[in-house]
């Protein structure tokens, strides 16, 4: 089993390289082999019987993927991407790295003819957008108020293609809203959300800058881990007319976030939360879709979080308490 | 007034070059240059204080739109692409043409300065697909089950993101089956749908390959034309949130097709069908969708055909009878 990682270095990359070499095996085949790309230098712990190559390359150069893709992977992780703001702030930057590299990715599986490749390609809840139903389901159109959806957008429709026409076995899951993240609050305008729940675990501050009734779409990013790997086994015949679908997250109000907090932290730490409205974050983050029908995912087992007590007492336990 | 017009001389843009001529003004503007590109060269009427150059050219090749963009057109058509059959063939050609070619269009504009432009795009039913519901309306996801509609869908997409930025002012209308196209029976699916009515009216035999209850979500060439001419004057401001939609078709079962026909040119017209059967056309035909709630549309002033008979009494007028 062959293993290609893009943006092994990120967030996600980094924590399913830890969760594969911890299986050992993928497809009921052990994994005698990772290809790590990412503009910076991914590092991976050593494993027995894996061999391990980091390429630091940006994706967007010419031949990119073509040392990678001549080692005929099995499996293809593709979760390089600029981010949101990033995006937004730089259309050509959003457009070379999110949609062009994707494309030239398929290419190159086309051109080696690697029909039986699985790649599995991470979306996003910012490819919704404009006048939505109460509850989304599977055939709700994106409509994306943002060039990182609209890229994002673009690269599902063309994978299910390159897919349906046989010249990649490929599979696009979009993420809910990940929390909690560890480390630091960033510019992200959901990084309150992991901040909230985090900073005051941590005997620190934090700032919530939305009404407490406001609902978020949420998975930890243990399910979204498992569901890459899920994604990768789950075979290609049941996908169905469309392999692109939103992930199992759970709806949840900030107030039972912090309820749950209070639960497993006390009073204490709720009242390390100060609460000081930003317009603009509201602005943002009330305008994500925040209730789904996930039918095409359930039925296709990808599982989520039973509930947001799940999620802080696997962060606990995942940061070491 | 200057308009450019890509395809100018397929089918679509050589009637709306008629149509524009006749009216003489858009937007309330007096018509005074029109650009005309296709690979073959488009012809046009002399009009009396129109400037008209026609040139012919590949759009996909490197600077194609130069000369075109470079008039700094106030409303830009395009209407050039491969079709379904040709798109579904050869991958890199409908990717060229379909999507290549719009993209570049697109940069076009952003590096002049063109954000005032109206670019009116036509996309299709080719773009839905998967498990659709019984009547789509504008929320219904694209998913589309060949390239061509996968090609369309991501044209709609990256037309709606310049638009968002301010680059372009674009809009892209779906368009639901035309019937009755003049000429001859060709290789397309929906052949059979012009010819049924088309070759009995002209006293020829024609095929119907299709159960008579099978239901087809049409419009006329004079409404699709007409709704051109819409696209280009109805304001930015009103658009909404997306700037694709589908253009309100009528619903009309072959049944009813049949029945117009008897009506209008009695039961020896109708006789002279013969119904053969062809599990090819049927599968592909019975798979578009034929309800629409087009409630966008409708806001923004788009008109359909009010029945069948007037769709066949306008291809009588059109045909000069
Ligand atoms: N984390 C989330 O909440 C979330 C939500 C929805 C979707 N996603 C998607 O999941 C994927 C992974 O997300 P993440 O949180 O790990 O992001 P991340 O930003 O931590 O990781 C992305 C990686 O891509 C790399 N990268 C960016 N541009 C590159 C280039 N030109 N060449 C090579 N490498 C490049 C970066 O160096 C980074 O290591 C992305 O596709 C993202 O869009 C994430
Ligand atoms: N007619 C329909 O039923 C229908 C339905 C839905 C959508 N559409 C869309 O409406 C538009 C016009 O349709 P039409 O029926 O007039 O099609 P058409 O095939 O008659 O016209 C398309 C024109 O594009 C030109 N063209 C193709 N490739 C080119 C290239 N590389 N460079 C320059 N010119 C090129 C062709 O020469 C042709 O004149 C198309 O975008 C089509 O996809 C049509």
């Amino acid at each position: 089993m062959h293993i290609a990682i893009t943006g092994a270095a990120g967030f996600l990359g980094h924590r399913l390289i830890q969760r594969l070499l911890e299986r050992g095996e993928l497809r009921g085949e052990p994994i005698r082999r990772l290809t790590l790309i990412d503009q910076l230098e991914a590092g991976a712990p050593e494993a027995a019987g894996v061999e391990i190559v980091s390429q630091a390359r940006d994706i967007t150069a010419p031949g990119a993927f073509d040392a990678m893709l001549d080692g005929r992977p099995d499996v293809i992780y593709h979760l390089a991407a600029v981010v949101s703001s990033a995006a937004e702030a730089d259309l050509e930057l959003g457009l070379a790295v999110n949609f062009d590299a994707t494309r030239a990715l398929l290419e190159g599986c086309r051109s080696r003819g690697l029909s039986a490749t699985r790649l599995v390609m991470a979306s996003s809840v910012a490819a919704y957008g404009g006048e939505l139903p109460e509850t989304l389901d599977d055939m709700t159109a994106l409509q994306p108020q943002n060039s990182y959806g609209t890229q994002k957008a673009m690269c599902e429709l063309l994978i299910n293609d390159y897919s349906r026409r046989g010249l990649v076995d490929g599979l696009v899951l979009r993420l809910p809203t990940i929390v909690i993240r560890p480390g630091r609050p960033n510019a992200a305008a959901s990084s309150f959300a992991s901040s909230i729940l985090r900073e005051p675990l941590n005997g620190e501050e934090a700032i919530c800058p939305v009404p407490t009734d406001l609902d978020l779409f949420v998975m930890s990013p243990r399910k979204v881990v498992e569901a890459l790997v899920h994604g990768a086994e789950v075979p290609g015949e049941v996908l169905g007319s469309f392999r692109a679908f939103m992930l199992p997250g759970i709806t949840v109000s900030v107030a039972e976030m912090l309820e749950t907090l209070r639960e497993l932290a006390g009073q204490a730490a709720v009242k390390r939360i100060r609460h000081e409205p930003d317009a603009r974050i509201q602005a943002i983050v009330g305008s994500w879709p925040t209730r789904f029908n996930t039918r095409r995912a359930d039925r296709l087992g990808f599982e989520g979080d039973r509930d947001f007590q799940e999620i802080v007492e696997a962060f606990l336990v995942d940061s070491g308490r």
